[in-house]
């Protein structure tokens, strides 16, 4: 079976500067250069609505750059809005054994960005917790503003599709009454990317595989038609109360398995590598250091 | 007893522009021609480390605009983070009823700036729910980045303070499973103001009294020397997490109080004037609206 293959763009650092540009079988092509004064980064690039533009601009031309060679970074650096979705397959609210039914809302958090590095890069265990651990997931980003908007609309509101690994350190994750905020943003501890794929129909979102494997061997494996909250419901609930804006980021649950869940837990430690991958989207790769005294 | 009246500058719009300037006893001084090219905004000032040359820069000078003629914004637009602390006083543990003791950290959450209005304007009520409520807290602005930051050095990193209305839309901070972000990030719903305020000295946070009326009616009062997580722990806290940089806003609590506390509860309703003071800050005022349709 052949599938196509969607186009890709990534956030790249080369020759010491921040770059975007199309990722090719034969590399990347920089784009950077043909929208210099034009957009700064991909954030703008989604603002303007010109994703597709971008797109089409590198068809055809040469890869500048082997992608073995460059540094990935997340794909929109400085988003106004990163919300997380906690607990949204099936089985992860049974994880909590508390004995409560799912919830009728969404769990939701926020992340900050310097919490994220870029695809390749390691993820960073800090001196004060050995308790790093993987979430897989799939981050949706909105490329029309909106409020209140209906299930229905929901899918005109989505610019592109990433991964993230919304790694966290989950003895912090609890450190607290309530809110989960101190355990989901250490600098560093997770990963967004390797690139966006512009979103243009509903199968790309609406059941596709997500799988997170470390070092490996398999973790966590679902599909989105599983998801309890579904893409359309994460975007009118969230729209509910505030105004989504084009470049915002939703993160949008991650399925059983994550490391805490082992008995004994399996936590992430130096060496090991770690792949969250979907369907359409690819692969998003990382592995674990020490952060540096 | 002669107080010094201390400096206050405020971000506010005026002639269609966004500004920022000294506000004096006779009106506000509009520095913005002074610093153009160089600051947009007091972001930039205390990215630069300039709060104290931008308030110099003003001293002396003649008012041009009359304060009650502009509209006064959020301090800060765009910080990179603003981070919240709930349960910070001792009765506020109490309010909950769940019989735990003091958690032995804060409870942080995070809000978004378009959670918030400048001082003087109207807080939203939204259709969806009648239970706005209010909460007076200090708030202050890093200076100095820094991770992992002493307690003794904290204060160092501490640009300016400024009042918060935390504004919450009560029956949805207990929508979900765990955290309160969809009860704390209504648009509109907060205020932040009415100016910054630099930080020269520690008695200027260590044990001031702190209240929060509505219509004339004292709904909240206490002192920060009684916070359970002080605004020295807060900081390194949170920085023992994530880098803190300048711009980023730390709200430190709420005392007891909130309208929610009464039996029953007292919500805000349109036409409600909340008033939160502090010493040596001032008095952020804020109206209710209905949410324009």
């Amino acid at each position: 079976m052949t599938r196509s293959i969607p186009a890709r763009i990534a956030a790249f650092r080369a020759q010491g500067a921040d770059r975007f540009g199309l990722v090719t079988e034969e590399g990347i092509v920089d784009l950077t250069p043909q929208f210099e004064g034009r957009f700064r980064g991909l954030k703008q690039v989604i603002e303007a609505g010109a994703l597709e533009t971008v797109i089409a601009a590198g068809a055809g031309c040469r890869a500048t750059h082997k992608t073995e060679e460059v540094e990935f970074l997340i794909p929109l650096a400085n988003p106004e809005k990163l919300i997380c979705v906690g607990v949204n397959f099936p089985d992860r609210n049974a994880e909590y054994k508390d004995g409560q039914e799912a919830p009728p809302h969404p769990s939701l958090f926020i992340r900050f960005p310097r919490s994220f590095t870029g695809h390749g890069r390691a993820l960073l265990r800090p001196p004060e917790s050995p308790q790093l651990d993987y979430e897989g997931e799939i981050a949706i980003v909105i490329g029309k503003a909106g409020r209140r908007i209906p299930r229905e609309e929901a899918y005109g509101h989505i610019a592109a599709i990433t991964l993230c690994n919304e790694g966290t350190i989950r003895d912090w994750v609890r450190h607290a009454k309530f809110n989960v905020t101190q355990g989901k943003n250490w600098d560093g501890s997770g990963s967004i990317g390797p690139w966006l794929v512009p979103f243009r129909e509903a199968g790309q979102l609406d059941d596709i595989a997500l799988e997170t494997r470390v070092n490996g061997e398999v973790r966590q494996s679902d599909r989105t038609g599983r998801m309890i909250f579904d893409f359309r419901e994460i975007i009118r609930y969230v729209s509910t109360f505030c105004t989504l804006v084009p470049g915002d980021i939703l993160v949008c649950g991650t399925p059983t398995g994550a490391g805490a869940r082992f008995d004994p837990p399996r936590w992430l430690v130096p060496g090991d590598v770690i792949e969250v991958e979907a369907e359409g989207i690819g692969i998003l790769r990382n592995t674990v250091a020490d952060e540096p005294c």
